[in-house]
């Protein structure tokens, strides 16, 4: 038996959102389909956000709605605030993220609001959920764990508290966010102890963006911790808005390359999941794909799950 | 005090063999000044091959001489063969690297022998400058250890086995080469232990490439292993000739990021490093240049060697 790994794909939205163009609706659900047939049983289909401000996530709704029964998968949708949860329950969201980010700069630039009035959002979405959803997850992703972009170097014990908030707030979840993509392994090491250490399997994975180039570092040294989640997109869509030119989250598919070679179970048929980004190249036009094995090749010692 | 690590620049050598373009010599001393500059004081700038082959190593002989009097810094050059270790030791060469094939496909292709007659050759080698110049290091780099394009999957034992052979042939240190780019940071950690194990100290370093993405992880996992010397190319030069479009060597300015992140003292001044690509991309213009850091840029977060 083989230890099991989590991918989460994160590119219908953390990707899209921050894409040139936006990819039209039926796109996005072929898109997301093909995702799901390389064997992804996560996906992050949308975020539940004004469409004034990210126009391209208005048909979240619609989009989660059409593959929300898709087999065996869990539908994710990001909300920031409780009338973004009400609508993801709504549209049939399985799982709802909430971002709180712990540095206070980019919680006011992200969801203007403090980290400690966020949090208090993830309480009053928790109540809601536990009223008229209790069968939903609620995941809290707490964005800047590992540095800020506005705010600099972010402490651990602040991420240990904000952790813990969202924990005592009612998150079922929380997720360590590395939002610009400053961390660096050891800091993976020591904040992911201290963390587990408040709130033990209430951690419940990374996201990570490669803008330093050290994502797959940091996921291994998430691996070393004994993660078994994590957030990815295909071809590393999304970039970074505090990092013009940056590729964005890490490239599921060589972060699945990576964890297959080492022995994990991911679960994911390597070849079927770099097949689906032909449907993002052709559902978005031009947008730059990353990934080092689309461009390189499966190689032939790659012994992927029988 | 922090952990030293050395960080060999291979670009010269193993990014510009494969460049479309010939560098021009004095364009190719400016930018080694420049790498030395920064705090490098390991770097390989030519090998010592048939013009006729790689034309682009014509000059390698001219390159050595007029760089080998920087200050403390290490002057390497490649050279596959007895005629080619007595040009680089009448040039000045204060070490000289011999590639040895582990895998027989590799070894056939790349110098027209058997892996145990390129162990001989590293002998005739050892003999020669035992005699005439027993001031020059002698480093054999056992090629293809972690995985071959021709023959696929490289058994440890056989990495083993040459490693051992290498010593006894009178190599002073092995480096262990992911040539194509195939390893992955379990097998980092299972090769460098067996290694090490047969051969102990003997054993120098890694030499990375970033064909699958997997080069910092790897990387990290050296680390992890105790290793404390690794070969990089500026902006990741070089690609791969056996996977078409991808990127060459591990990144310096990449590797050296997450070292020093990390809180390693590699001695090197980042700013600098990151500065030398120019220089590189004026002697070299329209060759394909990558790197996160040069990207993204260094992080207020980053705080380097004082």
């Amino acid at each position: 038996m083989r230890d099991k790994v989590t991918v989460c794909e994160v590119g219908p939205r953390d990707g899209l959102q921050m894409a040139h163009a936006t990819m039209p609706t039926a796109a996005k659900i072929s898109w997301i389909g093909a995702i799901a047939a390389a064997g992804l049983h996560e996906i992050e289909v949308g975020s539940f956000v004004p469409a004034r401000l990210v126009p391209q996530m208005a048909d979240t709704g619609d989009v989660v709605t059409a593959t929300r029964s898709l087999r065996g998968v869990t539908i994710i949708a990001l909300a920031p605030n409780l009338r973004g949860a009400q609508d993801a329950a709504a549209a049939g969201a399985h799982r709802i993220t909430v971002p709180v980010s712990v540095s206070e700069g980019h919680s006011r630039a992200n969801t203007r609001r403090s980290t400690d009035e966020q949090v208090s959002e993830v309480g009053r979405i928790a109540a809601w959920l536990g009223e008229h959803h209790p069968g939903i997850e609620l995941e809290a992703a707490a964005s800047t764990a590992f540095g800020c972009s506005i705010d600099g170097v972010i402490l651990e014990a602040r991420v240990v508290a904000v952790a813990a908030a969202l924990v005592a707030a009612g998150a079922h979840k929380v997720a360590l966010a590395d939002t610009v993509g400053y961390a660096h392994p050891v800091q993976i090491h020591s904040v992911t102890r201290a963390v587990r250490a408040a709130i033990g399997d209430r951690l419940e994975g990374l996201h990570l963006h490669d803008t330093m180039g050290l994502g797959l570092a940091n996921a291994l040294a998430g691996i070393e911790e004994g993660i078994r989640s994590f957030d990815a997109a295909l071809a590393g869509l999304g970039g970074c808005p505090f990092a013009p030119g940056a590729s964005g989250n890490i490239v599921t598919e060589d972060l699945v390359f990576m964890l297959e070679s080492m022995g994990f179970d991911t679960g994911i048929d390597l070849a079927r999941l770099v097949a689906a980004r032909d449907l993002l190249a052709s559902g978005l036009p031009g947008e730059p794909l990353h990934g080092a094995v689309a461009r390189a090749g499966i190689p032939k010692t790659y012994q992927a799950a029988a």
